[in-house]
């Protein structure tokens, strides 16, 4: 860590400083300039606040060299994660595809799209269940029931199913949830990471919409701190002033989140693009960025769907999508 | 709510759609230039999915043309909200001021800093219990003991307190908190608005990082329609691409919601600004653009502060920052 | 066009209103809600400045629903622009590679790097001799000279050359040059684009920081309507929140584009990653996701570079990420 | 200037880092962490291109420590500065109004609002002659011929004038507009900032829509580079997620360059609002948070005016905004 002193600090000011960060247990370094003298910190300065420092009258700012996260750092894990859900891997060169309805709606719809989706080879069920709407008068999701639901799939059809949390109340329903899905809006939902962090259930943790790549890592490293190492990161399009898009769909976040980190980073163009028209070439570019994998929407009957109607694919043209996409593995 | 129609749409197709809206008891206008149809929906289209109806092959894009929100409005409730706390007001000239540390660290601190802001003419105590950290590693607040130490103050000093939620389950530990704040992080966490919803204390919603007007408006929507509508709004900066700032305070938001909406207003200049010495102009401003009252982080010792303390002003800051306000109301 | 109109609006005012715009020669249909009344504008609203009916007393808001574009638009222009440089075409199925260094240093560098990028695939040779610098006290290009060495290697290897032009008083020096690049800082340098609309040469148009998918449109309609139909549209990357990468590369607009408009569409990776480890992916990214060609930095020794170092390829790490973007042609 | 070296480095390649930028004739200090290795840059780093450092394969960042700018930097030029318009003072004390319509239309026009300004207490008329217009197909300014409309206006009322330069073409067409402005899309053209340095008219400098402080600070130095040090900075908004105003007006800005620089600063409400209603109290907030002035939009007739019409005040609302403002200065 770097404290940039103001350059009308005294010497006795200085030296209180210094002796006062020694006494924390860290070595430090000087540099004088003309204009600016420099206190480099060395040690375990993540457990610093840094607006604390900041807040010292004679600093005028304070810099991280080292990133804060640690067990989510490649730096300290040089091998790639693996997931492993019932023997269905992700990460590593293992690629998945997630494919499935916004929300579940019916028993008849369920097992249409994941006959459809397995069909073309889709390795994960998602479907919606607890549903975080905008509006408090639309449709919420089907709730327990449609875990219900998607856990019928998951035993007829054999396939892994992965639905989205929104609440710690509700973890007692997803005993059975092969991945835990949390969503952009809940991705600093501090409480609930803690406790997702005591399952051993992998967690899918999606971007929020206006977080940077290092805060988005320090979700992850509250998941890992609690000993829950299984995180799958999911890229699904952050806020800006480009409106012709729902998200802007950041796919450079892909290859710098597989050089920072050592977890599977896969890609969601669906919430991306905000338009089915625009899912083929965005998975297209994730994969071809190296995403270990896709998440798509997926509805028998699009414009009839309960939410997200607009970004969802006919199983045909799912079926499609993922035929471009094999040529990119 | 107004449909943009793909100009090679067949007379059969557009008949069909019209009548599949009139079938949902929404009465239909038709507008057909050279190159454009629209639809004109009239009815309440607030129960309609955006997105399915753009999920229908002819339809090129659909628009809102009245707000959302209905409770929150102001077009349906002309008059200010007038929020009562104990016998203190905020809104409809009544003008709040809410001061304390970010996290509630002990019981001298507490005292000495509530002394201090009550003599300078705070009318609220505001404390972090529950702490909303970036880091895992870093402090999380006092938590239960954080909140009785508040209380102890409210008792001691008669002076309202506010102090934020972060979890539904921690709800039974607020009974007696006289505010309730949701935070930025929050402000889309709907399973707490609707519990939230469910309670009779006033709600100060923060807006969200990167959350739009409207956005903000739904999650006061969301409380409302539950029953409780007794909310105060705080805008406390969002994010852009200026880095100098922590956050881009958005004085706008300010005059816009008067507008928009009839619940009370106020500012947190602390957050916006994230350094100790923009807080007075921000503060001036925010009085200025006609906010209903502000929020600021006051602590006795800003440089031992166990969060956020570079944006903390000392008690002789805050009187100042005070003082100069008082010459705008 | 719609215009909403105020919902307190009386019978004299919206007859006078519609009556106003029946005599621009605009035909009118009016849609009639409960809270909101609705006119549809039918005709060439292009013309029309959307402002000024905003600014009319009764009108709450108004809303294109037709593209303010009409050369670029490819709803009147079905198929793909090819441009063609000296018969090195772009678009319409012809990828262009375009390399070389950010500034022209000297003939030695541009020897060997032109050697060396034609070697690899490149069809053609860029280099700044005009160079757009944030620090009056940074390298500002070698200027008339850099042209030279540019048209000097033209001569000798054969490859077209493109380059940046800052201001309108240099267009005599691109008399030669034969791709006329304008840097995302003069996308709305509308008397540049005016100027550029009289010459024959094609235009390489950056998309500006933070400029909008419709407005960089809009900026190639500039040039266009002034004669020169011959625009290559590049995307670089724009401004957000994220500060990891230098920009964040809008993948999505590159599909957005091809939708939208018949011009060709390139992508910058060098620019909007700012790190050369990321160049690879993401010009991968880009032509999985449509692009009709990359533009890449390349320098012989970019530590020693004068300007954007930290981006540039070094020959064979370009050639390298040739050897990849073939497979996903 | 800090350099963060990769901890894999060998001490060889340390060294000869080392060196080479000694050789350039910097000091330099190593700190030396378990896990990161600093190099402390000493001497005028202002020269140095900061990618081409990172450009250097052990070097992982590099981070400037002092401000890039000097002439416009406050730590070296404490007192404010005054700029003086005939007469007529801008900062240190001295507030501007500034206030005319959008674009220059008739001489019965600029008349009419310029007696209406004049009473209500304006000291500068404000008239764009060249517009910078997003479509191609929008009035683009009367030009010379506006130019000369507003010389009359300053003749006959004696108040100075300010208009917008678009090119450096159109320099002598300004020689007796008293104080030049320069617009938020040409802020970084840089060509027009260097002759504009030759010029000894004040400038008036506005935010690009997407510029951090840092660079428009950047724009002032290269005027001020060339000699020109009479500079005005305008906060106009910058862009982001929301949409509800046209842009966000940034009022941490004002404060903020008040901090770092000995420039006066001004605000233009109008453009940062884009809806006349919400001018006023963007405008105090303005004042309030220490603006040395405001530039406002006034037009006679708002509804029918050639552009911007929407944001534009009339005579009677001006008069207004002003009237409130007095008692914020």
């Amino acid at each position: 860590m770097i404290i940039i002193v103001n350059r009308k600090t005294t010497r006795e000011q200085l030296d209180r400083l210094v002796t006062e960060l020694e006494q924390k247990q860290f070595k430090t370094h000087l540099s004088k300039g003309e204009n600016t003298t420099i206190i480099g910190l060395i040690g375990d300065t993540s457990v610093l606040d840094i607006d604390s420092i900041k807040a010292i009258d004679i600093v005028d700012d304070v810099r991280r060299v080292t990133e804060p996260y640690k067990k989510a750092n490649r730096k300290f894990h040089e091998d790639d994660t693996v997931v492993d859900v019932n023997g269905v891997k992700i990460g590593g060169g293992n690629f998945a595809v997630i494919a499935g309805p916004c929300s579940v709606e019916s028993k008849e719809q369920m097992r249409e799209i994941t006959k459809a989706i397995q069909k073309s080879g889709a390795n994960f069920l998602r479907g919606g269940a607890y549903k975080p709407r905008t509006s408090p008068y639309a449709f919420q999701g089907l709730q327990e029931e449609g875990i219900e639901l998607l856990l019928g799939c998951k035993e007829e059809f054999g396939i892994p199913i992965v639905s989205e949390i929104m609440d710690v109340s509700d973890i007692p329903f997803f005993e059975n949830v092969d991945v835990i899905q949390v969503g952009a809006r809940n991705m600093q939902n501090f409480r609930l990471l803690k406790e997702l962090g005591k399952l051993r259930q992998p967690i899918l943790l999606k971007r929020g919409l206006a977080n940077t790549i290092e805060e988005w890592l320090m979700s992850a490293e509250y998941i890992m701190a609690g000993g829950n190492e299984n995180i799958i990161l999911c890229e699904r399009g952050i806020r800006t002033f480009e409106t012709y898009t729902r998200n802007t769909f950041d796919i450079s976040a892909i290859p710098v989140l597989k050089r920072l980190t050592h977890l599977p980073v896969i890609a969601d163009p669906s919430h991306a693009a905000g338009m089915a028209w625009l899912v083929e070439p965005l998975a297209k570019a994730a994969v071809a960025a190296g995403a270990d994998g896709v998440m798509i929407e997926v509805h028998n009957d699009p414009a009839h769907a309960l939410s997200d109607g607009m970004q969802s694919l006919t199983p045909e043209m799912f079926d499609s999508v993922i035929g471009q996409i094999k040529k990119y593995l």
